[in-house]
């Protein structure tokens, strides 16, 4: 048994069981080792964006890690985008980035580079493997250090050498380690805390947005305190049947007004929020003046113990609010937009689905239709970093083949890893991908504005349109192998729309709106 | 003026006048000064990986920086790895990369990130402008700084409120630094070491490449010295009228057997030669035992100088030898490969045409080809990280746009950036693209044997495997706005290939290999 042979037993041993790859030659062992272990899937993804993005997205269904493969700097290079979406999700991934031979690093070859310093900012555990009795040890402490909790990505550095000779021992098993519950005494602050309040909310986020978390929190808004979600959440369960918290607004002013007169803020499972950017003269902290927070619970323990103990605690009703299922009759008609978009998939989008969302300014219409769709999880774009909607579904599709993915991208962020497209159409994946056609940077037109830079001149509006030439995405998926449509209008979309999610397989559908 | 127009003041009045860029909503700003500065070209590039690239073939063609503008942290991870390349091939590239506002870095807001840590393996020089008065100094430092010498990426990080806030003061101009000759010792002792050795070679890299420098070395392989290039240089001349130096094999075995019985080897721009890879079992100094090496020019100093100081020293005649212009008469016929492409090519590119090779395997057959067509540069993959060659040709083309463009792809380097057609639509490059569409990372194919890791078994193979689905390149390039053929016979690429630079503009063939 060489190296990979046991990186990968030893993967496979702690429960990884996909890995998205795009390798090169310091990683040929690792291919190569892949056939003597039939229990780890191998993807490939022909970006590294893709790959990454897709085990952010099996991390986030599988709840467990999924390992990624990546050739030396520049392969982890073009994967930091997506590993700092990850980050920003608690996603556990465990990336395995190929090095140069360790006695080859000193001769500063090439494809040399400070893969130690690269991966630090997005990587919550970094070791470097450089001897192959030690990769099991590693690859096991790697496994169990992505769990965090929270959990994050972490790097296995793995020089060719540490690969290809002999290594000692067998798979080395790790504990996943357990996130723990919240102290009785932040329960009974928050209880407190709570009872005194004029006008408390509930903040929750990341854990806290998942089913079991959700019927906790239902049960205090049926006591009577408002709850709200962070703006984007890594998991979100959603739809009929489910308790939907208010959403804290995107835009700082906005969300302080709708706060205005709260008095305490209970954070469950995430922290103070905080402007998505800055903005002259407009604030950053989203918490109105003279209002209390006090965590509940922290992102590493346990949200669903915590709000189910202050629910008890404050005598809250044992069932809280959830969603009806309301879906519209018939199919919305005339020009197509956002909403229309909303009202169609949730028309025709199946039970259990997973939708992933970079759909940026039209993500917020297809929102309000799928508030009572069927029950779903919504993957969102947790790190602000755009490319993310088509590798997140190919990776929730590989963890739960049995479920349908909705992929809901923007026509700019879904060009940033259109590679995706390929690895669905590969795989099969029970994928149907949704473009909104706008032919623009559409939220950059309005941030123009708000970042005090004035009306865009004719240089500065030619950076934020897309429509010269247009993208014919009808002929983008073909070229990577998936039968595609355009739709124009409400009734062509709802047509294709209700088409694609029929049949099992990728399919992609351009939303010109 | 503000911090924004500061910024794009000096740098234009530093000679840095096109800027590849992706902005979002911290590089608003800078995206609305741009009207106030039209001495900037802005290009707008739908992922940063194609600025990046592009930021690369413009320095190399222009001899001054371009800049990039990129998102934050995600926004300049998209541009890593050819920024790796960037950097290995000594290029000036000034990257200014947004960041939130200073006061608000401190709430860790989605898109926060340790941009200074993650610039760092690629940046010659970092530095945060974090407050409006310091941005023109230090873009003019950044500038001074890309030159090196031998140059690279530099990165300036500038915070939304430097960037909008008042700044005093008008644009500072920087002093270009000068590269220095080598000493007369570097050159009195490679005379005395070339005239003692009995079987001596030089080896020409980067600046030595170039057409000044290699008329000097002319005269060393006239005076009967054996002169190597680096396999991978990141402009050279090549073609009629040009000296073509041997080329370094790529594989270590190759090479050192060619070198077998060298006793010396005296460096010129460049350092001692290192396999790209380790393989078990093979060198990883590409250096025979017992050779003697010896510096002439190191890669901060000027090589065409160092050269003609040598070639007068050692009484060298006063020209050497240079390719002949030699075109194949007629058409290759038959089945396409990379040899009868490169017949074609060398038949039909029009004299000063430039040439971005990131065709991997493919490369080798064309450069065969065109060593004795008209003259033209040719732009090399310094780094080894796929996906510069359509990149590189966008930059090349805004730098140059009286010259021919001729961009050379694998089909797996080329998906890895292939945002970069769009540009070329939307700005009209005069490039033509070829892509070698083989449906395989051929090279590792190569590689799993080399490696040892033996032959490539089933799911190994399906990672090496480009071909299912086969990549439609006619479809995709006809995505983004450019016209294209699909070349599966000899014949048919001579025609499109003559048919395409007789144009002006963008051009695509689907060369089948």
């Amino acid at each position: 048994m060489n190296g990979a042979d046991a990186l990968i037993s030893t993967l496979v041993a702690n429960e990884v069981t996909a890995c998205f790859a795009n390798p090169g030659t310091s990683e040929m062992q690792f291919v190569a080792a892949l056939d003597g272990v039939p229990q780890m899937r191998p993807v490939l993804c022909l970006f590294e964006g893709v790959a990454t993005g897709a085990a952010d997205g099996y991390g986030r269904i599988a709840d467990r890690p999924a390992c990624t493969l990546l050739h030396l700097g520049p392969g982890y290079g073009n994967g930091v985008a997506n590993l700092h979406n990850a980050r920003r999700a608690f996603t556990p991934i465990v990336n395995v980035v190929g090095d140069h031979a360790t006695y080859h690093r000193q001769y500063d070859a090439p494809l040399n580079s400070d893969i130690a310093t690269l991966v630090k900012p997005n990587s919550i555990w970094v070791k470097s493997a450089d001897a192959p009795d030690q990769v099991s040890a590693l690859a096991a402490e790697a496994v169990a250090a992505s769990y965090g909790p929270p959990g994050g990505p972490v790097s296995l550095i793995l020089p060719a050498d540490s690969a290809w000779l002999e290594a000692k021992g067998g798979p080395v098993i790790a504990q996943k380690p357990v996130r723990p519950a919240p102290s009785g005494e932040a329960v009974d602050a928050a209880a407190r805390a709570l009872r005194a309040a004029r006008k408390p909310v509930v903040l929750l986020g990341n854990q806290a947005c998942r089913a079991e978390a959700l019927k906790e929190a239902a049960r205090l808004e049926a006591a009577g305190i408002t709850v709200y979600s962070d703006t984007f959440v890594p998991r979100q369960r959603r739809g009929a049947g489910t308790f939907l918290p208010k959403k804290m607004q995107y835009f700082g002013e906005m969300a302080l007004s709708e706060l205005e007169g709260v008095d305490l803020m209970v954070l469950v499972g995430t922290a103070m929020p905080v402007a998505f950017f800055a903005y002259p003269n407009r604030p950053s902290v989203l918490v109105p003046e003279g209002c209390e927070t006090l965590t509940l619970a922290e992102r590493s323990e346990d949200s669903v113990v915590g709000l189910a103990a202050l629910a008890d605690a404050l005598g809250a009703p044992k069932e809280g609010p959830v969603q009806p299922l309301v879906l519209p009759d018939a199919a919305p008609t005339g020009g197509l937009n956002a909403y229309f978009a909303g009202a169609s998939i949730a028309r025709h989008m199946p039970e259990d689905a997973i939708v992933c969302d970079d759909a940026v300014t039209s993500g917020t219409g297809v929102a309000v239709g799928t508030a009572t769709a069927r029950p779903h999880d919504l993957l969102a774009l947790t790190g602000g970093a755009i490319g993310i909607g088509l590798p997140l579904a190919v990776g929730a599709a590989v963890a739960a083949p049995d479920r349908k993915v909705i992929s809901l991208n923007g026509d700019g962020a879904a060009m940033y890893t259109v590679q995706a497209l390929w690895t669905m159409a590969r795989e099969n994946l029970d994928v149907t991908t949704v473009v909104f056609a706008n032919n623009t940077y559409r939220i950059l037109n309005v941030e123009m504005t708000r970042t005090g830079a004035g009306q865009a001149g004719p240089a500065a509006a030619r950076l934020l349109d897309l429509g010269d030439p247009a993208i014919d995405w009808v002929s983008m998926a073909k070229a990577m192998g998936i039968p595609a449509v355009r739709c124009t209008t409400a009734e062509e979309f709802d047509k294709a729309f209700a088409d694609a999610v029929a049949q099992r397989g990728p399919m992609f559908i351009e939303a010109v709106i």
